[in-house]
């Protein structure tokens, strides 16, 4: 692919000058429509050092509202992103609906560059890449991806003459003497990198980049032709993705038990609880140590009926903890920067550092709990969903994370006698809405989405464990229990 | 202060739980006020090693609702981190309004950990932060600071109770010993920060902490108490801040022009125009080489009339940058997650790393010329404004950045004829909104308001540079002059 490029391709200067007057207001205009339409678009510039990815970026830009982009350029991860899944670091960057988000270099450098050693986290990396690229397409984001290349030739003259020019010389680094040793290698790298990862829907381009007019009249072209593309989709409301809604899942699926199946109301006595609890809380306490120095990240994932007891049992968990290991992320109705990204956007950026615990009150299930209920979001885009979270949590577990998911259940006569001790106890009043009582209104049709939850989600690298909660005492016991349990075995 | 601290303090099992029991509904009654009535929060923890700072934080939050607050655990800055002003990184961790942020140590480590090696450095530091706490208590944070006080013997005890324990053993580091050692010079220092950095609204507890107990009510009665002066303040509408509005002023301000008064029509012809703005691109594209290897941070703040072509002269500046290099920050109207902080927060998180440029199209400045002339803010909080931009230039000079402050000046005329030509230009008309319409209909409030803003924030280390911008091309060749002259003298 890169090696079939005509390096020698040229446009010259009197074919360029219109060409160009031509595309630039164009781009002006057309960006004015990507934000009126909201359609949010990632263009990537990869390619080899030297080969005018910084050039392209700049005169990129002049055509656009400053408003409406941002440029980010990649460079090495710092220690602490080390410490994240390795796109989670990218996140910040992914632009709102609307927004154009341009890469000099991108998630594609941890993989192209030294750095990632071994072919499985090369691998690794490359299947991630996949999952989230298509997900942001299946969320109508416009994806570009440009590789920048040139001839060793070429290459080396460019860093040469950075080099004797004493204001550039600077810029020139030992690595850029290595890449220019190393260029049959990194091509064939590449090479295999654009086949693994070109979609229809986050499409390479391979740009003969020796001449910087040809280059820049390709790639401008290129970009006006995508974006009127999406914008003509969007008019015909024609979804942005190319495949079909409901992919078939590639991952292990285990049966799970109705709800309405499972006997709700086990209990403990006082006694055994008060010596129970601190009992698991110490253990616990002594887990998370070990799991701190072998850098093992936790994810706690609490999902389960409005006044199931969540908050209470989350609060016997972290009072085992130590603060400085943990945070709760209270999961509410998404803010209107998140409502502006794709759903699982959010999440991405709550996840615990390795070493650390992250615990959720409440959860991504929202997507297929409440907005399915509440009709808040297409049923396409909930059916996509249960697979969408499967991948998320899939490269959470290959990250090498616990993740725990926690069903607190308890049947609707005891969420009433709930709801009315709430409302007459002054400093609980607080926890009851109206907004709780609507919901128990829906009882039967969140039944019905939480069995469908449990029959597509509950996949074998993260299954689904059900906290019977009619007895908040064994509630609690059991999830300290549950936990205690699984981390002895990764410690 | 710390040495005169009794650390034989206790409180028996007996009183000790009636007055907990009486605390802990209290603070989550508490916390729910402060939501409501949308106060900000910030607890911070400092203190010995070993003090109970973690402890201290830990059961403190059981008492909160999890959405409300999160807590900061500060460790050693990041090496990106280092490449900002020093309070930058703490920027993300302000609380929004009717948030609570606690702190785990926080911008006080920077001062009293190792790593800040010249007294020089340390009092820079202590005046920044003194700045910037009374900026957020002039906003309306409520501010709390606690200092966690053993004596030497009891930090030894605890240190090796921690090192018996296989379970912790791993947490004691040689710091942690070199710490013991250091005690009465650590003692010394915090005592002098502490009271530097005392103040009304930003007060200091020292707590004896030998008796967890004890620390445990001091510190749970301390944040009860200030939040119901708080809210009591917030019920009668009295500001959260305790001194005057408008602090006299301790920068030399020089004297300005009023706009009406200077010739904005001087003019150049085409021929030099292309000639000098080759040569002016050129030139500081060579200097911007320079600037990043000395790693001197540029700021480029445009301010002026609408349509006096603040876009096409950044774009002049841009095109000769490197887009690695720069960012330019589009400033427009606030979003709710900025409404809700102190209204300089969100350009503290667009400052340039060291080496960087930042251009702001719009900048802070909105504050004392739409909120004025608009009444979006009361009037004495933008008359505290002036003062409070001040500050922030101070610390970005002393930082080490190059700031320009640029006012782009048309006149009436000019800038109707330029609406006039906007609107009847298809790929200009985006830029021509109603409500360029209405602000000229207040030009003679905004003027005004421009006037004072270069009477009062035209100070010796950040003065105004008028741009007189009648004719596009001489404004071009200005900036692009001005900042070769002043950046040339930099490097």
């Amino acid at each position: 692919m890169l090696k079939e490029l005509d390096l020698k391709t040229k446009i010259p200067e009197e074919e360029y000058t219109p060409l160009i007057k031509q595309l630039k207001p164009r781009l002006t205009m057309l960006q004015q429509e990507i934000i009126k339409k909201k359609i949010p678009v990632i263009i990537i510039f990869e390619g080899l050092s030297a080969a005018g990815k910084g050039a392209a970026v700049n005169s990129l830009i002049l055509n656009f509202d400053a408003r409406g982009y941002t440029v980010y350029n990649t460079r090495p991860p710092q220690p602490d992103e080390l410490r994240l899944p390795w796109l989670a670091r990218f996140m910040d960057q992914i632009p709102s609906y609307g927004r154009i988000s341009i890469f000099d270099r991108s998630w594609y450098s941890g993989v192209l560059m030294p750095g990632v050693k071994s072919e499985k986290s090369a691998s690794a990396r490359i299947e991630s890449i996949k999952i989230f690229e298509r997900q942001l397409a299946d969320d109508g984001y416009l994806i570009l991806k440009f590789y920048l290349y040139i001839s060793k030739k070429e290459q080396k003259k460019r860093l040469e003459a950075l080099r004797d020019d004493p204001h550039t010389a600077w810029r020139v680094t030992e690595t850029d003497w290595e890449n220019v040793k190393q260029y049959d290698a990194i091509t064939s790298r590449s090479e295999k990198l654009i086949l693994q990862t070109d979609a229809p829907y986050a499409k390479w381009q391979a740009v003969a980049a020796t001449d910087r007019r040809y280059a820049r009249v390709r790639i401008f072209s290129a970009i006006a032709d995508a974006m009127e593309h999406a914008l003509a989709r969007k008019r015909e409301s024609i979804p942005q993705a190319e495949f079909s809604p409901v992919p078939e899942t590639r991952f292990t699926l285990l049966p799970h038990k109705k709800i309405e199946e499972m006997d709700l109301m086990p209990s403990v006595n006082e006694e055994e609880y008060r010596r129970l609890l601190k009992q698991y809380q110490k253990k616990l306490f002594e887990l998370q140590n070990a799991l701190y120095l072998k850098k093992i990240p936790v994810i706690i994932a609490y999902e389960g009926n409005d006044a199931a007891g969540k908050g209470g049992n989350i609060k016997r968990v972290a009072a085992a903890l130590d603060a400085r290991s943990y945070a709760v992320t209270p999961v509410a109705a998404p803010s209107p920067d998140e409502l502006n990204h794709q759903y699982l956007w959010r999440f991405w950026k709550s996840l615990p550092r390795t070493g650390h615990f992250a615990i959720f009150d409440r959860t991504w299930y929202g997507r297929v709990l409440v907005e399915r209920v509440e009709a808040l979001t297409s049923i396409s885009r909930i059916n996509q969903a249960y697979h969408e979270i499967n991948e998320f949590e899939y490269m959470l577990h290959r990250w090498g994370a616990v993740l725990f998911k926690f069903w607190l259940a308890i049947d609707k006569d005891e969420q009433l006698c709930r709801f009315e001790q709430r409302e007459s106890t002054p400093e609980k009043q607080w926890k009851i809405t109206e907004e709780d009582w609507r919901n128990r209104d829906k009882w039967d049709q969140y039944t019905a989405a939480v069995n469908d939850m449990f029959r597509y989600t509950n996949t074998d690298f993260a299954p689904w464990i059900v906290v019977e909660a009619g007895d908040k005492k064994f509630a609690r016991l059991k999830t300290l229990k549950t936990m205690i349990d699984i981390l002895k075995k990764r410690v």
